[in-house]
């Protein structure tokens, strides 16, 4: 089976660049960039062009060895002072996933361990982290979908949100994971994928995913999800995350909340799936989460053949929401199935 | 104030074909159809250049007017039977909303109690019946929005979703009537308009409506609505109604049963706003209500530059859902504020 999936973020020959699909031109043409200019490596992330929590988080440490590799200095203090510096920059670029910053930081503290070392040979010790990152991320996401698959039964009706795959991870992903591990399996599903406006990553990455891999899937609009459930097509809904609260508030693509509160309603469990390297234990609630607004002209404009919307009509564009931890049935990582009271079973 | 509603359905001088705006190209352009064909009166209610239950009720009588002209016998039975017949297939044009239904009984019954007249004076009696549906159709919806006005306080925020407003009726509209009415008054309102995909006539005609009209309205996608209601901007919900059953259960454009179960979970009051028209004795729950299936592409392809999903996912389209009653504070028609048990509150 082929998932598409496995060089979605890579290190060009020499290490100079990145190489990603641009998921943005997804599903109608794919096209690898090669990116290795600081501007163009952040707005990969900032206008998606790679998404999903844990793939930025590999994309930010490839990205910081590219960066890292450009800093003129062999002064192993001015080189660290320049990385840091850059990772900064990096992780500005969206705010609310954790992972970037979590990998940025390992990645900092690898060159901290490294002080006294030639710079040439912290570099590749860099570049060898970096893809230590994405591999432990294929094994957590396999792990995930391993625990995520003992909730699936034969013939299940299963609700996603946004893409959480193969391109938004490294492998299998993390809520489409025990989905596709199930259909390698022969179990039958039946796959509903939001479409998830504005930025439509599962009509153009999640639908794509899972008909490419023969999954039985169906694309409906976001507002069609209480439908689907009243008439009894969804005995499960899996989503990603990208940042939970040390009390299993978790932060994922606007509408996930919405989501939980029909799964809620009709009486349908509610399973987040993300590696836990996704729990930020500096947030203690999602309060804490910052939410990351984005400009008006996605709602309006992208994709579309006209504007939709009167020109100066205002719009309001949050790209996540924050689902409280009392709607979700259990958070699945690599450790296992943890379920309420979070703040035990998460740190367990 | 230009409500941009006070014809848009009309006949053309001679009675002989209905000018209507075709909303397909709102807000983008501004064009009349001049429509006298029947295939073009059809497609105009299936393809929604016309739409809004109320709207497709009284262009439902003025095109079975255009239609009747054009029969060309004088004998009544041979008249009526033809006028029946393009009755049936006018109203076949959509299944969900109950007013075309409505209206064209309404102008067949005239039809039965002027037998023995000329065909000519039938026709004129049911070109007047026709403009009287549309008189009628103008004083319910001020007296909708009067009642609904009661319901709303300086500074409220107000979801609404979908269209009903005065291009979805005559004027004024059913659920974005209290909203003119309070601007008219110097209430001060915030108002968000879910898109409402994937024909998005929250985008193209709601926040087009309210803008012109000078109303603080901020478009959201439908999957927003959580986290808005979630945030504290909303104090009240207020949708309007394509078919509402003896109980109160109520069919609406596809998602409104989302937001409500939504409501109800963050306490805010839920109205549904519908001339007493449209609720429908012949049926006695929501589950006697057909729900129309439109085709895929209107979700993968229209409206956009590149289809945004693989070309043979499968889509699920349905253009309404039902809400149930218990998830309804009030049901607002040009008699009142009806409160459960609807049962009885509806028909008192």
């Amino acid at each position: 089976m082929n998932r598409g999936s496995e060089e979605n973020v890579r290190f060009s020959g020499d290490g100079a660049s990145v190489e990603i699909i641009d998921q943005t031109l997804l599903p109608n043409e794919t096209k690898y960039l090669s990116l290795k200019d600081s501007r163009d490596l952040f707005e990969a992330i900032s206008a998606l062009r790679v998404r999903g929590a844990p793939a930025i988080g590999i994309f930010a440490a490839y990205a910081l060895c590219v960066l890292a590799g450009q800093i003129e200095s062999n002064d192993y203090e001015t080189f660290r002072t320049e990385v840091i510096k850059r990772g900064v920059f990096l992780n500005s670029a969206r705010p609310t996933a954790v992972n970037p910053a979590k990998q940025i930081r390992r990645m900092e503290k690898l060159v901290d361990s490294l002080e006294g070392l030639p710079v040439p040979l912290i570099l590749d010790a860099m570049r060898e982290e970096a893809k230590q990152i994405r591999r432990e991320d294929i094994d957590m996401c396999l792990s995930i979908s391993e625990h995520g698959l003992t909730l699936i039964r034969d013939c299940y009706g299963i609700l996603t949100h946004c893409n959480a795959g193969p391109l938004a991870t490294s492998h299998y992903g993390t809520a489409l994971g025990p989905i596709l591990l199930a259909q390698e399996r022969g179990i039958k599903l039946r796959v509903y994928s939001c479409e998830t406006r504005p930025l439509l990553q599962g009509a153009r990455l999640t639908s794509y995913e899972l008909h490419r891999a023969g999954v039985d899937c169906t694309l409906i609009c976001d507002n069609m999800a209480s439908l689907v459930m009243k008439e009894g097509k969804i005995d499960a809904v899996f989503v990603g995350c990208d940042r939970a609260a040390r009390n299993g508030d978790s932060a994922n693509k606007i509408g996930t909340s919405g989501l939980a509160v029909l799964a809620k309603h009709y009486e349908i469990p509610f399973y987040v799936c993300c590696p836990s390297s996704t729990i930020d234990p500096d947030c203690a609630t999602g309060a804490d989460i910052e939410i990351e607004l984005r400009a008006p002209d996605e709602i309006k404009e992208l994709f579309f053949e006209k504007p939709v919307a009167p020109k100066d009509v205002k719009c309001y564009n949050p790209a996540f929401d924050v689902t409280d931890s009392g709607l979700i049935t259990a958070i699945i990582t690599e450790k296992g199935i943890c379920k309420a009271p979070f703040e035990r079973s998460l740190f367990e």
